[in-house]
């Protein structure tokens, strides 16, 4: 008789929530020198990453978070030449970038190398253009790669795991200046910044960092069904263009399945509580 | 010493994922003659009512769903008089509809009793407009009422549980053909159709079901955190007024905190993964 193993991963969302998923197999399991790290082959999202025992990706919604951290900024910048993407070890970020036409180079920055590696071998649809001849994966701390390089970018993308771990310093002001200095003089800086039903406090104080350093700062929402909440913020900050004021088909063909010219304009559309946060 | 107990409720939102929240105390337990029914109080939503298993609404994001399966049809319409919400018993649809000022009544059609009897005690923020002198509230069959009652309404809502056990007639052409004669010549009608990750076969048939029926069909989007992938969908039906096409700033002083007129107009842009499910 063939009897399956009942095996589900459960992920604490927040301190009161958990979520559980039905997992096949475990493709790969390690601890690397800044987090735990897995592969799971689950029922309902296909294989997934999950870092510190939280989901990072998952090939049924990855989609959403990938092309909307990276098409927003990159449309509404005239025309990315240089591109940062720091943590992301996935490759997913990237993978939407190089469809930019007008991208010369895109400097992937990651801290833990054992995500890329584990990455190109598990998850090959998201990681598929880390050898694309434009990417340069570049394995160290961001905060360092930033303070080293400035004015070296038309656009940084902050792809981070949450605001503890190694990522913590990815959440900070004294980060966000090292990222200012870091952009040309049109430069812009895109972050995920979290829930805004589970980080009510957490997402004011971004916004109010990234609004004392950049002219200019937007939030915008997508829909990620396997973070907490499902509903998802990033913030900008961007020192000339406005997203929400850009002629933004300037790349059409992106061949998305979340991001469009319409949802680039509505992504901006806040409802009244998420404005309240942000003192509006 | 005080040991607390460790109660987490937990619903099984697919075959595949679970979620699960931490519980202070049941407050209510009972089988009615149509469902089980309960209402818990938990750590991160506050109190939740409970049909099934399955979580119906919570404190903490009821005002979402309730907002956007009222306003956007009762603002489409040009002065609704007569609104009909079949199911919603814990109130909150009805607590939205009493806002706008063209209304005279509205009838709150609930199969379940006990539903709206738990609302009223333990839900009193959701269900504090039941005794609003022009709600009426009728304990029947949803199907039967709207047979029964030909050109009666402006508006009617259709605020089910999911499409298993007692709501499984509310997603069926015949009850959509009973509706749209239910309706007066100007009629919309507006249904909860679930969610385009993990009801993927629902949405196309539903909506194709309505298109048959309605001259108008048109899909939109909220995000309800504690619903399987938090993006939900909403179908209308209208015999005449376009929610795209309207002067929607008719009652606006609503006082919500999801909806507005913005989201109003962009809560019909559907990602490009969506119209796909339409076959757009």
């Amino acid at each position: 008789m063939d009897t399956k193993l009942d095996m589900w991963f459960t992920e604490q969302q927040t301190k009161d929530v958990r979520t559980s998923c039905r997992t096949k197999k475990i493709l790969h399991q390690e601890n690397t020198p800044f987090q735990s790290l897995a592969v799971i082959d689950t029922d309902q999202y296909g294989r997934v990453l999950v870092l510190d025992n939280i989901i990072q990706t998952t090939i049924m919604d990855e989609f959403v978070y990938h092309e909307m951290i990276t098409h927003v900024a990159l449309n509404t910048h005239a025309a990315p030449e240089r591109v940062l993407v720091i943590g992301g070890g996935d490759g997913g970020a990237v993978r939407e970038i190089v469809k930019h036409q007008s991208l010369e180079k895109v400097v992937h920055c990651e801290i833990d190398g054992a995500v890329v590696d584990a990455s190109r071998k598990y998850l090959p649809e998201i990681s598929c253009a880390m050898d694309h001849p434009k990417v340069e994966i570049v394995i160290d701390d961001g905060i360092k790669h930033v303070r080293e390089n400035k004015g070296a970018y038309d656009v940084i993308i902050v792809d981070s795991t949450d605001p503890i771990g190694p990522a913590e310093g990815l959440f900070s002001a004294s980060f966000y200046k090292d990222i200012f200095n870091s952009l040309k003089d049109d430069g812009i800086f895109v972050a995920q910044t979290e829930s805004p039903f589970f980080n009510r406090d957490l997402i004011p104080r971004l916004y109010s960092d990234i609004s004392g350093i950049f002219p200019l700062t937007r939030l915008f929402l997508a829909v990620v069904p396997t973070y907490p909440g499902g509903l998802w913020t990033f913030t900008m900050g961007s020192k000339k263009y406005d997203p929400c004021d850009t002629d933004i088909v300037r790349t059409p063909d992106l061949n998305t399945r979340y991001y469009s010219p319409e949802i680039h304009r509505t992504c901006f559309v806040l409802p009244p509580f998420v404005k309240e946060l942000l003192g509006r």
